[in-house]
């Protein structure tokens, strides 16, 4: 029986996480759920998951939980009660689903408190990958992706040594305007930024994946969790999603990892390493696909990509800097504030005026994190 | 320093061994070489490589060796020349690159004597599964195998529990004729036959990829080397044979091994297994290629392969004499004697002729093989 805890159980990732551990009940319990903003689906959670603690975004949320669980469950809100989510509870692996860069602190937490990681949220990583990398290293938790990606990367390493790999290759599906090239891409609306072509996942990181920010920030992570140099960090197009990423050891052997495009098979890979279940998803049959595409990644047609290695190759605070403004770019086009081509356009001035700090403790990632976050909201077109 | 053997050292997985050994000859010494015919080939290679033992097919052939090298080398004959050559040096590993069922003895002989195999000979546990996989396990060796689907699927092993494969899937490019249908099989000559569109091998095993016995063959040595049920056991036609074999696990999630078709890369796998070096091979450039195809195996299209699994799942010495009736047939189709579809009319007589021993000792084994050859030999079109 593992004991779990879910930060940002309403989100996709969040559901999906309870969907695995629904199918599979007598191997999961849950110990707590954070819900942000999403109460009338934190109550369901509650009422069919009995965890010992909850949290919400603000006090008015959490009174009206309390209000419809039983006294069993404890019910907290904010910044401090993600933190306990993370770290008061017996769980033996936390799951960080948070969106942004919110999900630092209680991830730390959770870390210092000895849980290992299921790991989600790609941003904290990419703020704070050396205090991550260095607390996890000496607490000895580990660190397990969730991201297929990363997923696929970790699954291909297993047995191997790690000296011996020579590259990896995330691949891309493109995103939901891969098929446009960028003159296309003036006026595109929202709701065709929102329709990804493979994967369903939450508004962000499906505007992420059309902007290839999604990709950047998952090549910074990958610098991270497999302690790779940039150079040694490849992208590729690939738009079935099917080769979810490959790593090529100096023998110029590859070894990939592929299935359907489901969350649910890295979600349950993390929470039952080094073992595999059943999940409930469907078999890959590459008979009735066909054929696989590949082409290269074109830095061109997708400049946050390049801004991303830029940023983690710069490293200090750069990459909390692309990240943050990335952040408020996609809020202030969802709100229809700017337009697609926008985006990358208040990422690169953000880091056009950054002044980077190397090797920066979490006070001065956060003031960086502020900086460029005001700075991206003021950019006026 | 590893000390390897090779026996069939003058052949096409003979040669590409010794290719590694001279790309990284600080990691191994070559201890004894057998070459069968060709001794002007063993003979250069005698030169380079200073083994302390060689054998050829006959003892007039050993004495024109003999002629021709230092007294350093000790040059033998015949089967028992093999045997020495498997067993009677200081030799780690012993590379079994033997064409047909010739390479069973000298393998149990290696394995007697404590060596790791490198298995390039499939006819070994087509015919002998039972007894060499138990010979494996009781002398606590290594059986490690060299073919790029069975390196493929033992790569993707890495790390893993084998307990929660759910199935293998072998590809195949379909070989020569892939894209004719049976109709156009009709006449087809044995230029044509040998004409393999990926990969450089011998003639026998062009011959078999294009029948499907190759892949037929290689079913049945999976289902020893993986200890796997024929029905966990799947053939994929992927004519560019980059994906070399894949596994997939109970999760749905799917490990697979990637690679440009060159063997060097398995063989050099077998050679420093678990570790990795650089081979002097080329890197496998997906974009490049662009396109991977898949499609459904078709039983009715490569009967052959249709009888393999039969063969495999009736067992005994069901396998043994469907082997022994193909290398018959083959060479048969190789020197004129009968068409490219009587391939498989000569097997099938055999079968249906055949009368199964299971669970057989070694000489019920020989007895089985010879019947067969000897009756394949015999059947008139």
């Amino acid at each position: 029986m593992k004991r779990i805890a879910i930060l940002g159980s309403t989100g996709s990732i969040g559901t999906q996480t309870l969907d695995i551990v629904q199918h599979a009940p007598e191997k999961f319990q849950v110990e707590a759920l954070s819900g942000g903003y999403n109460t009338k689906l934190l109550i369901e959670q509650i009422k069919q998951f009995n965890p010992k603690l909850v949290s919400v975004a603000t006090k008015e949320l959490a009174d009206e939980v309390l209000k419809n669980v039983s006294s069993a469950t404890k019910v907290l809100y904010g910044q401090e009660g993600l933190v306990e989510v993370a770290a008061a509870t017996e769980a033996d692996l936390v799951v960080t689903a948070l969106v942004g860069s919110q999900g630092l602190k209680p991830t730390l937490a959770a870390i210092e408190a000895g849980k290992h990681i299921g790991l989600a949220n790609k941003e904290t990583l990419v703020s704070a990958g050396h205090i991550v990398t260095d607390a996890i290293r000496k607490r000895g938790v580990s660190l397990l992706p969730i991201d297929s990606e990363h997923s696929a990367i970790f699954q291909c390493l297993n047995g191997e040594n790690a000296s011996q790999v020579s590259k990896i290759t995330l691949t891309a599906s493109g995103g939901s305007f891969r098929d446009r090239s960028r003159e296309e891409l003036e006026g595109v609306t929202v709701e065709q930024a929102l329709q990804h072509p493979n994967w369903s996942m939450g508004a962000k990181i499906t505007i992420d994946s059309a902007t290839m920010v999604n990709k950047g920030l998952e090549v910074i992570e990958a610098h991270w969790l497999f302690n790779l140099s940039y150079d040694q960090i490849d992208v590729l197009i690939h738009p079935e999603s099917v080769i979810h990423s490959y790593v090529e050891f100096v023998d110029n052997s590859i070894i990939a990892q592929l299935g359907n495009p489901d969350m649910r098979v890295p979600i349950q890979y993390a929470l039952t390493y080094p073992d595999r279940y059943s999940t409930p998803t469907k078999r890959l049959d590459l008979a009735s696909i066909g054929k696989l595409h590949f082409r290269e990644m074109d830095y061109n047609r997708y400049p946050c990509l390049r801004m991303a290695f830029e940023s983690g190759k710069q490293g200090g605070t750069t990459p909390t800097v692309y990240n943050a403004a990335n952040e408020i770019a996609v809020a202030r086009f969802l709100k229809g504030e700017i337009t697609f081509l926008q985006i990358e356009q208040v990422i690169e001035s953000v880091l056009l005026k950054h002044q980077s700090f190397s090797n920066p403790e979490l006070e001065v990632i956060h003031e960086q994190d502020l900086w460029a976050r005001s700075f991206a909201e003021s950019i006026r077109f």
